[in-house]
């Protein structure tokens, strides 16, 4: 079968290689592959900055962002042929650290965990796959064409199930979300905010193309410009960016018991200025909060999969802006323009 | 009576004061001062930095850390003469906030509160006051020479209390907890860690005098030097000095999950630099979360109550360096030496 591979921290190694078709274990199904998406840490990776290749061999095959359909399962799985999954993307070391122990490994501590595609596992962009049913996660067969978005929505589902629960420190609830970057984690952020009833206003850099049309089919406010001048004065950040700058002006503009949830990485940042006053102070007199998540366990997974199940599946479709071929992989990688998410097809051959 | 009064913004005008004795209302307590301890904002408020007299008056009595004994009480209002009780601080405003009208003040989102002794509502300096029921705070009668750090505990009540609601995010509960600050509110913090069976190390800058001593006979390790080499690396920070540049290294040695728990004030800090990877980076993939906490509602005073009873009291009298009578009041605004905690004995005289 082919998949697609780097030999990783080698720039420009990426390439559609031939590798043995799996053998799914006992207990396991074998899934043949419909679409990956792509993100910027598959950017990273076949950039040769990131990724990490299975203990013992060469190759890293890429993917992460997965949809599947089920070729075989076991009886008493409760899979079977035809089911549409997704491949959860963290696995905890075989000596677990309390979190991994407990299933949650987006929480892990001591960093032993493996990542599909990413970090000491296969991913998932194969043209078929074997995998545990305890890591698939099952999609709505109605999702054929959008349940390749469900890996980044448990990426959000988790930033809002940590935000509502460090908001438990307080009896008031946010009500004014600000989503910072309108890419696909910050879309989906914004959508999860909606869903919420909550008042979301999306801001980028950008305000032509298609993402102004996106927050507007959402029903979100869409801003770029001065982030200071920011109205209303978010409760909630959800910082999708990465970029130090962005941060700390969202640490300044949050309202008092304001939660500023960092969501996005960016690397190589150079050292940053901030108001001492921000931290001696603010901080403090506003009883604020910032955190960082990353990943996501099961529980997120399957709370992805009720909002995109709940969610306008046009709007969905429309921010998947490419579908490319499995043939023609590398349009896949070529950035720049309008998109907003990339997938590569493997049903379109 | 005599009372300690400032005209707020007016430095050097502290002095001790006639006023007239206060009438309690029907459904009030009458109260006899004890003791006020001093801490940092009553010296903000002294040089003419901060406070608010009350509307219509020109002066502000002082004194926000008090224990006073109940002169006169309504039936039923569950107080009862020679009850030893604590004054809360902060009072909502009549037009309270979501969390104000639900009694979590301390998490108040207007700014409209009054603060007894520090912005809008006189203090407790005062050789009586008047109180309603609901804002005083009955102490355990054992403890009449240290009931005047409850203010001060209730503030680090709050903190631990915060700490593990955000600790709900994962499984895994922290275990090593790192004070930076050995003044009262840092030692009554390493005092509820070991109450709940943590690990927990005092940092501060000066390792003789009493301090060292002080977390010696509480059962914490104390150290000095570089924040960057603390070994074992916490799990949780309590940072109580205000200073950005302990924040920055705080946030930079917690481990994966940490929490940096910002309880420290300071004012007129400059511009201090952050790597910029630590916020576009190592926050999210550790997920770290920093959170400032100001203040303490009559929750966390009972937390509080129930710590000091629970404490070693010969430890509690040890960090009251120096009882000051209320006829030498002056002295008890000096700084310097090896001061903790200095209280004015208005029992004394």
């Amino acid at each position: 079968m082919r998949a697609l591979a780097v030999v990783p921290h080698q720039p420009g190694s990426l390439a559609l290689t031939e590798f043995n078709a799996p053998v799914p274990g006992e207990n396991q199904l074998l899934a043949r592959t419909l679409a990956i998406g792509v993100c910027g840490t598959d950017h990273e990776i076949i950039d040769g900055k990131y990724g990490e290749a299975p203990e013992g061999t060469e190759h890293l095959i890429i993917g992460h962002e997965s949809l599947a359909e089920v070729v075989s399962a076991p009886t008493g799985s409760g899979f079977s042929a035809g089911d549409l999954i997704v491949g959860i993307v963290r696995r905890p070391d075989p000596v677990p650290c309390p979190n991994c122990a407990a299933g949650e490994w987006d929480m892990c501590r001591n960093g032993l965990y493996t990542e599909h595609g990413i970090k000491g596992a296969q991913g998932y962009a194969a043209e078929y796959f074997a995998i545990d049913p305890g890591y698939a996660v099952k999609v709505d067969r109605g999702l054929r064409d959008t349940g390749v978005l469900l890996e980044p929505t448990s990426i959000v589902a988790k930033a809002w199930d940590h935000i509502e629960r460090i908001a438990t420190r307080a009896i008031w609830k946010p009500r004014t979300v600000l989503v910072t970057g309108a890419g696909p984690v910050g879309l989906l952020a914004a959508m999860m905010g909606l869903q919420r009833g909550l008042d979301v206003t999306l801001f980028d850099r950008v305000d032509t193309g298609i993402k102004p049309k996106l927050a507007e089919r959402l029903g979100a406010r869409y801003r770029v410009g001065d982030l200071a001048r920011i109205d209303p004065r978010p409760d909630v950040v959800i910082e999708c960016t990465g970029a130090p700058s962005i941060v700390i002006a969202a640490l300044e503009i949050t309202s008092p018991v304001g939660i500023v949830c960092l969501a996005g990485i960016s690397s190589g940042q150079r050292t940053v200025q901030i108001d001492g006053d921000v931290l001696g102070r603010t901080m403090v007199l506003e009883n604020d909060v910032v955190f960082g998540t990353v990943n996501a366990n099961r529980r997120h997974y399957a709370m992805a999969a009720d909002a995109l199940a709940a969610a306008d599946q046009g709007w969905l479709r429309m921010m998947i802006t490419r579908r490319v071929p499995l043939s023609s992989w590398a349009e896949a990688f070529k950035r720049g323009g309008d998109d907003v998410k990339i997938v590569i097809d493997f049903a379109m051959g």
